[in-house]
């Protein structure tokens, strides 16, 4: 039981962690803070959050626990912004979709106190953002890996997990390096795939016909290209070099399977569509299949 | 009221297509073939034809309703097999998701019997394929495009129109290299990225790694991936024309991504998401959003 949350940003993330605190019991009162006056406002109207703080510094008075639930790029800010009353009392988590970044800001801003800082991606998310959407059920069943470093405060890591896994997560640890290979992969790329795509049929002149057109397959593949810009503006850039990296690594596969459809090799195009048909097939959304 | 229907291939279309028209009450018999006896029988066994027949020539044979739901570079030849019983008494359509090669097919084999072909694409399908699958509701409330030619006969439109409207669908009309140009864009190249990108992540030493942290985001775009590989492999042949174009418009758009990305111009890349982020949030599957 914490007796108070510091939330600092009250979108979709943050309004719906402080809304799985409190239905868990996990809080006593939330505190929060968003750039914008008026979803502070609209947090405390929802119930989000219990009182308005004027600032992130006032967020974090008196809180055991902060969570920054703001775009990556903006951590190192938020921390400066904190960093004051940050004690070795408080455990202080975030967010966010890329981790080296994240944990770079953190060592520069938080120094010797860098130990109360648990790094956190929780894997869920919704196409829509914004405090309106914020979901008490957001987390549960949900991944949630942490990217501890050497100085991370063992009892804070485990605080962490134990906090996680009270809403109902599957906490996994690794390296922040670890964490942004995967990521890049599995979902940095099919963002920017998505994105990519979307412009690339809205840029052309019958693409809204085509666009009428298009069918469940199409809803599925393109819900992530309505993911919030600011957010994905930001990990796309944190992430760059390993999204590069995987970019490349698509570009020759899809370079071989363009090669196989221009010559009409029949045979070996199934073969290449069989092996990825047959990983999709076999591949279940964690936790679920571990 | 149809008195036969002789469906060519006893797959997810196909046995759902019978399924639905005999919920629907719209025939008297389904007489199925299937290249491979053991799915023909299991058709039988499941309730989805009434007959078995050996050949698709003998499918044909009494029917006045023929539908080919065969990979689409089976036309030809599935033409040919039933060529000799063709009647003007007889409506045949196919399903087929790529059309100018379905139309050219048709016109080379049927020749002065063209006109009793209606080419359909019925926009609707599964991440499974087998008859085990088939689904009486797998084509109500979807769209049906239809791209008849110059020689198809007026009433046997009419009459495809209006079986298809019975079964629930939103039929629309265009020509096949309309239809062709379209689906390039909203269903080939999306495809074609979900089979890269699978193929792209399981190439990787740490793939499966990977993959076990992957969550709700990744599960959406690549949920096209587990697609039947020898269906899209005809597909992409067949339409590999509009889909280097497609690709090619793809590869500008992702390139704009890339280049903002790598120089970190956060603003200019907010806005290039913030477009593909708005198309996305204001696009509906068709047909509920005409």
């Amino acid at each position: 039981m914490f007796e108070q949350l510091g939330l600092i940003g009250c979108g979709l993330m943050g309004g719906s962690f402080a809304l799985a605190l409190k239905r868990a019991g996990l809080v006593r009162r939330v505190v929060g803070y968003s750039k914008s006056p008026s979803t502070t406002a609209r947090a405390l109207q929802l119930g989000v959050i219990d009182v308005e703080a004027p600032s992130a510094l006032l967020a974090v008075s008196g809180a055991d626990l902060v969570l920054l639930a703001v775009p990556v790029a903006a951590t190192e800010t938020t921390l400066k912004a904190i960093r004051h009353l940050v004690s070795p009392d408080m455990l202080i988590m975030d967010v966010g979709s890329s981790k080296r970044d994240v944990v770079d800001a953190a060592r520069r801003v938080l120094k010797h106190d860098v130990g109360v800082f648990v790094p956190c991606h929780p894997i869920t998310g919704r196409e829509v953002s914004g405090v309106e959407n914020a979901d008490a059920g957001l987390y549960a069943g949900r991944q949630v890996i942490l990217t501890p470093i050497e100085r991370t405060l063992t009892t804070k890591l485990d605080q962490a997990v134990a906090l996680w896994r009270a809403l109902g997560c599957e906490v996994v640890t690794m390296s922040p390096e670890a964490h942004d290979a995967a990521f890049a992969a599995v979902s940095h790329l099919p963002h920017l795939l998505a994105f990519a795509l979307m412009n690339s049929i809205t840029g052309q002149p019958e693409g809204k016909d085509y666009l009428s057109m298009a069918g469940p397959g199409f809803r599925d593949f393109s819900r992530i290209a309505a993911a919030d810009p600011q957010m994905w503006r930001d990990v796309l850039i944190a992430n760059r070099e390993e999204l590069a990296r995987q970019t490349e690594q698509f570009q020759l596969a899809l370079a071989e399977f363009q090669h196989l459809i221009v010559n009409g090799q029949a045979d070996e195009l199934e073969r290449l569509i069989n092996r990825a048909s047959h990983a999709r097939a076999n591949w279940r959304v964690s936790p679920g299949a571990r």
